[in-house]
């Protein structure tokens, strides 16, 4: 196991090497390579894609884990489709920012640089198989994938194609690998290479990424939780502040940019809280409340412990506060730094709550479900880090790609 | 010590909170305040220090050590000089780019915001403890520190001095904090105090680092090795590569970004490493040569090991080598990619070595020497990193930051 894994490791070296110089085009022709391999696969990928719902069946999968495996023509449709729209992206590497003149003489300015090579590691869905790969691929970086053990024929069948849209267009077939072997020795292998792999990215469940995290010597790009508040001000829109709390809990409950935890403020707390709880009741949105909160609505309780719970479901935690300061307080001790909003008119708490919160994305009078990379215009985003070093919040081509300084002279010494 | 560590940790985290929100001015006039009370300190550090340099005379300490260990009035006045350097730089914290209208109505930018609380982990010098913790204060964070044990007077007493211009400024004294025990296992609760302390700086020997590097959790901002490069190609300058050649070995010895290995065109090596050889042989630097530089100059050989060494010393490794080709591979291979430069005229050779060599500085007609926080402008620096995560190359006041998305609405929801 380990002599394989570092053989992986080995063949993935060298092959970003050659994946740093590779022109847009070549990278570009490469990923509408790969997608047209995948739809012209579509009965290939089915037929293995089978065989890990059967054993997935068989060993008693629940519906959700079955569900997530599955490839059906849709989800195929998209790993091309998802190809195809990295293939029009701009590519980043190379790219020159920044170039002054130096007293010295010398020019000096940073170029944009792929990092390496990335290892990522995931749970069932074979479609972040594609995803993942392709974005890789357009920032010039070599990548070792390892799927759920559950989506290995699946797995296996989509690498087929990513290997021969590579070979199709001149790029080395090891600029993607597959872990192909299911032994759950070849992740510890994997998160510990400090030689041959420069950074691990794990999509999946918060354990899954806890326990990665603490056992990584390479670097992790890693999302944790989202626990993100909205806080309706006392000088909110209470149009604004309806649309927006309503819109950041039930326009998608599962996903980490979705309101866990709603603020709002004593003032208007009674004017807003009736009527937004009609509308979550209509969505039958389960509402924990404050003491407060249950003063003005009928509700559940809300203990200690839902304001550090991530539901990813039809649930809401509401807190009356008495201040923005207050309200700032509970986000920072009880967020997660994901995304946090704040509904208001008034321009010196706005400015104040755009300087202090300390989360990834911070908004004034807008969804929360906006933190994403494709509304923020990155194109597609890998995940969306909570973390603090290198790549904050959703992670597009940019982030997979680090810098060097470069720097022209014309025989200029130190003196 | 678990429990000393722990309220450390929790201070720093509540002194951050603070200094992410500090005005420019606020910090200026604790930089500035901190430099006077170094100024009207002197007697009182250089009492302090007598007592470390006392004690490692009687340990038994080496004169370089005893030498780093000192803190005469030049350097005590180095230290309140360099404070004063920091209070005139521009404050990054808070500055917005990047700002865009997207479709949906939302406008998002980028803001930069502290990392928040910076483990600085150090060896005998006692002057870093004034550095570290001015850029670390500059630029928004709290900061722990942990100085060699053999310093452990002269970092009191100098922190003393940062904690009167804290609290003078008006800031919480605990944005610095000096870990006051000598106990070893100190270091370990630091670097692993993920929940309290958001990065690790170590500064020192190799071995420092590398040790702290594979037992962190906490992630780790780190500078290895530099094993820098000058390729003197076929259609060079021989005078600028003479001089640059020349330069980069003998500016000074002991730094990271002095060149360890000249590798010179085929085509030129007979023109241009004669009068190298006497260049550098009237400046006692010792030549270590492949074969084919000892068929044009006498010299040491090389051994194998020779291209992997950072010889930090008057000694240079010396290899003739056919092509750019040939050049890039040795440095990607060998090198520790820290700083390479080409010496050509040739445009398209030029273009390719800033493209292909995968160092955090890459330079053409310029010596290596010139890699250094204040020849790029960046003010100061806390140290070279050669990681390609977060901060690569010298890292000043931005690579002590992070960023936060900003997103301003007008109530806008996700459809």
């Amino acid at each position: 196991m380990k002599e394989y894994m570092q053989q992986l490791g080995l063949k993935a070296r060298a092959a970003s090497a050659e994946m740093s110089r590779a022109e847009a085009s070549t990278k570009n022709n490469a990923l509408l390579a790969i997608a047209d391999a995948i739809d012209q696969s579509v009965a290939a990928l089915k037929a293995e894609n089978q065989k890990d719902l059967q054993a997935g069946r068989d060993n008693g999968l629940d519906a959700a884990m079955l569900d997530r495996l599955e490839l059906n023509d849709a989800r195929i449709a998209g790993m091309s489709e998802g190809l195809r729209q990295i293939a029009a992206l701009q590519d980043p590497v190379g790219e020159i920012s920044d170039m002054v003149y130096r007293p010295s003489g010398i020019q000096i300015g940073k170029m944009r640089v792929p990092l390496g090579v990335i290892g990522i590691i995931y749970e069932s869905r074979p479609n972040v198989t594609a995803d993942a790969a392709g974005l890789c691929l357009k920032s010039g970086n070599a990548t070792i994938l390892r799927g759920g053990s559950e989506a290995i024929h699946s797995n296996k069948a989509v690498a087929q194609c990513i290997q021969q849209g590579l070979v199709k267009a001149g790029l080395p077939a090891d600029a993607v690998q597959l872990v192909e072997t299911t032994d759950r020795a070849a992740v510890g292998e994997l998160i510990t290479a400090s030689e041959t792999v420069d950074v691990i990215i794990p999509r999946g469940g918060k354990s899954l990424i806890e326990r990665i995290s603490s056992d990584a010597t390479v670097p992790v790009i890693k999302h944790l939780d989202g626990i993100c508040h909205v806080y309706i001000d006392a000088e909110a829109d209470l149009n604004k502040a309806s649309d927006i709390a309503f819109n950041s809990k039930t326009h998608r409950y599962g996903v980490c940019n979705a309101m866990e935890t709603l603020l709002v403020n004593a003032q208007v707390a009674a004017q807003c809280l009736p009527e937004l709880a009609s509308r979550y009741a209509e969505k039958g949105v389960e509402l924990r409340g404050c003491e407060r909160t249950r003063e003005i609505i009928e509700c559940n309780t809300a203990t200690d412990e839902d304001w550090d719970t991530e539901y990813l479901a039809a649930i809401l935690s509401i807190k009356v506060v008495d201040d923005i300061g207050q309200a700032m307080a509970h986000i920072n001790a009880h967020g997660s730094h994901h995304t946090d909003s704040i509904v208001t008119e008034n321009y010196t708490l706005a400015r104040r709550f755009l300087r202090e919160v300390d989360s990834s994305s911070v908004m004034i009078n807008a969804s929360t479900r906006f933190a994403d990379g494709f509304e923020y215009g990155l194109g597609a985003e890998i995940g969306i880090s909570t973390d603090k070093l290198h790549a904050r919040g959703p992670v597009g081509l940019e982030g997979l790609t680090s810098v060097k300084y470069v720097v022209l002279g014309d025989g200029q010494i130190r003196v």
